[in-house]
């Protein structure tokens, strides 16, 4: 266990760590916001704009959506800007991030979806803000059946996650648009299909954080049990049957087998990208977020490894 | 007939087909789930947020446009990312596909479309069903006759198989956005132009999902002949009226002759291009997809070829 | 005169007037489609969505906007994709284009737009018919002068041929994103700001089409003047006040002095693209379109000059 | 002080004046029109297509947002395309701008403003004129508490500066799309979010140039002091916690102690993009704007500098 803290406690991790946690205050802010009721006019802000009753579902979706967008756009460096706990855990799932890593993850995005559902509550009129767009299973009639729910959830997570395999496959060459966009569309997309069917929640933070503030736990589990199973499928599907790097499936095999030579003389002359992957004795190593990160990384060497505790 | 079958029964192959099934589900269930009429608000999933009633046209369009442009970029890479059977036979009009793939390809749409529409029955409540998306003839009062609508779904293919075309031409160098979002934003405008016209399917298995889960097959085969003619005439003016490759169209017409010299004075000395497209003996060997199923290929030069029956 | 003329009657030029033919009469079609009025659900076409009544303002400027995203994605190395007698008429003012071609491109685009607004006019029933869209003053209680209406065609038309400017400018190497989707996204922005104040048209051809179908002529000639000069005005100020090419300028006061010294000390060595620009006797002869189409060019070099009458 | 004014007197410096105040004109012209109340079907222009009212959300925030992404992408290498006080004083808390230069911008940008706003009120018929999309606390029943109202515009100012420092960040080489989309998308977020909140503005100049307009000055100082916090506090938490530059950083240590050797043995290899941040004595002359300023720069070394007063 304690191998897989290595490289935890430099000054970069905890970058990345404020990051997630920033990230997530503003994704809770800015797209909970979007589904705020304005009732009245009486809360019309710009001149002749009469505040939206209701929300329309095209505000919604695009507020998600171009959120994550512009997120993914400002935090891909810093943390990977996973921004979503099913992300992290499909990242550990398919062997890129440590378990411990993703824990202090996963623990920074639920503070910051507390942070940024506790401030929506605290600036919101009381007389628009309802349930602060909290996901809830109870009101949903024609979802007697949970598992129909948790279906949904796993739906929607899959298609996001398997837009970001997709999209930061470093294997990939052919593609030339902005993986931040890419990402944030497959975000909106979900929600345009999703929200009258389930409410859309495929970030279990961003379901928890309203829970939190509104201490509404009714069915929550459900929030973190689809996306996340969504994920992890997504994820093994792409890495391990559709995509599957050839030489790291060999590792893969040759760990499994506790059998892995350093000197294999299968290894290819890109000594660099497979080097990365090379720490035979523990999967719980292999420290790579994501390309963008790993990119950092390959700028700073000395950064991670050396502080280690 | 047997030589089109060389380089079908390979892993990549089945990867492929795998990949056009999977996509086809998604795309299915993503796109006609935004169809669905929800009316009530008591089939409300976020607080504060009303179901729409009905569902407007923008959203419709956003989610079709959106849903095609995060698979293309989900799914580009592991088998071309046809998603319509219109693309599949265009791209063997154009000579690059081999009609046994083609058939497999087709064969492997339709099977996702029913699952997608299956799917979307089973867990879409009856109350709100309706016809799943359905598109039907019969309804459209304007359209009595059917070669208008024969016309409209020709019109909105040729316009998204154009693009296709000229986004995956290997012979431009001079575009630089994503391939995957502008082919989504062009799905995108076809549905806000023809939605009120013809219900906007430009896309067969789209149409045969629900028609077969719904058991409504009237007119049915107008979603068929309409977009495939509109795809194959796209492909056939991009190709060979205007952007016509002169080496390429020099060697068809040599294949015609039965007269293609290997070492032929005019090949020039990018070999490489040239290359790819040299098995002379018969034209059902071109197979290209696209760019980036070609680029895995160059990755993977044994793989197809070494392993056919 | 003549000198004008010469590379106008090659293969690739009139594949160039086909395409902005095809282009014009794709774009009629998709645009002014969308802001046809369906009222009643009677023309439901998807099962469970009405019809919409009225279409809204984001649908046409979305439908506008990603319509000419796309045909430039689809014809921009074909024609260069001008798609408006606007952005050709600032070409030539540019001196990037000759008269004797820009003539051809415009009367291409208005028979295009003919076109276009014929097969709308032929397949809309005629109960929702109404105007086609077409772009007329009259109605506009607000605009009794038509100053104002010049005022504002002259206003989107700028910031549209700004745009072009600024992302086709070959002395940029800071843009990454698509340039067709830029454009696209110009457009858009005219059409959300700019509809409920003059309808939005920023391109003749495009208000010529619906005119010649429903034979309304009034005071159409505004939406010639209006678009022309502001699409001179957007390209003078970008390439003679704002972004002035150093060596052209000094080029252009030697054509002037009539004194261009072919072996001028001051001609760097990049010959390459100073190259392209050198028929010194007169000034028609600055035959790029631009970036895409010269790229084209460059590759077929003998192709345009060569075959000139 | 006299250093700060160094290179300020160039042509191209007032090029890129003119082309801050242009766009400006041009933002607000374009997004504030977007927010008049066409009530009456009178207004109809388009045929067939009534005028909205009220105008949606989606639309105003769409045409922010775009508009944002069309000027940035026409005048990112003029002037670097700040187009906002609070990006002009974030630059300058960065140290990539002098004082000096950010005055005449953010004038520029204030004129600009007052132009777009009284070319708007001019053209805009009286009846649906209402407060020309000015930005008022009064009517704002929840806002009682000018604290939150700040609070507001400094989270949307946070996130867009924040989007700009890591799009334009030249230590980044993952991102591959258009950074002016992306700042456009940022912007399209806020409005999404914001707009029944505060109105939305994250541009003091917005605000400023209605409220001349309109002599509408109730709390306009909190217009610029969010919308600035917000920016700073992006820029510093950017540069200086998130993402640093180590060399710089110890640079800037230096710099403090009085004691920068320009033979500072730390200095790397890269001497090219150091060199330009090397003027030690004075942080002053820090002058670059962003990277595509920079780029312009490199083009052009002797233009800034010589022709300083």
């Amino acid at each position: 266990m304690m191998a897989a803290f290595r490289g935890v406690w430099t000054q970069q991790f905890w970058r990345a760590i404020f990051g997630e946690f920033l990230a997530m205050t503003l994704f809770v802010l800015l797209s909970l916001g979007s589904t705020i009721g304005w009732g009245s006019p009486a809360n019309s802000t710009v001149d002749n704009v009469p505040a939206p009753h209701p929300p329309d579902l095209v505000l919604i979706s695009l507020c998600f959506g171009l959120a994550i967008a512009t997120l993914v756009q400002c935090f891909g460096h810093i943390s990977g800007a996973h921004i979503n706990p099913a992300v992290t855990v499909a990242t550990v799932a398919m062997r890129k991030m440590s378990v411990a890593k993703a824990v202090f993850y996963v623990i920074a995005q639920c503070l910051g979806a507390m942070m940024g559902a506790g401030i929506l509550y605290a600036v919101t009129p009381e007389s628009v803000r309802g349930g602060l767009g909290v996901t809830k299973v109870s009101k949903v009639k024609p979802f007697k059946y949970v598992g129909f729910l948790v279906f949904f959830l796993l739906l929607i997570t899959f298609q996001l996650l398997f837009t970001i395999c997709a999209t930061c496959d470093p294997k990939r060459n052919d593609l030339k648009g902005s993986a931040a966009l890419a990402i944030g569309l497959s975000v909106c997309t979900g929600h345009l299909f999703a929200i009258p069917y389930t409410g859309a929640s495929m970030n279990p933070a961003r379901s928890f954080g309203p829970a939190v503030v509104t201490s509404c736990w009714e069915n929550h589990w459900v929030y973190w049990v689809g996306p996340v199973l969504g994920g992890v499928l997504a994820g093994a599907m792409y890495e391990y049957l559709l995509c599957p790097d050839s030489k790291l499936k060999q590792r893969y095999s040759q760990v499994f087998l506790r059998a892995g030579f350093p000197s294999d003389p299968l290894v290819e002359p890109d000594q660099n990208r497979f080097a990365e992957k090379q720490p035979a004795f523990t999967v719980l190593d292999v420290e790579c977020t994501d390309r963008m990160e790993r990119r950092g990384r390959e700028r700073e060497p000395a950064g991670e490894v050396l502080s280690s505790v």
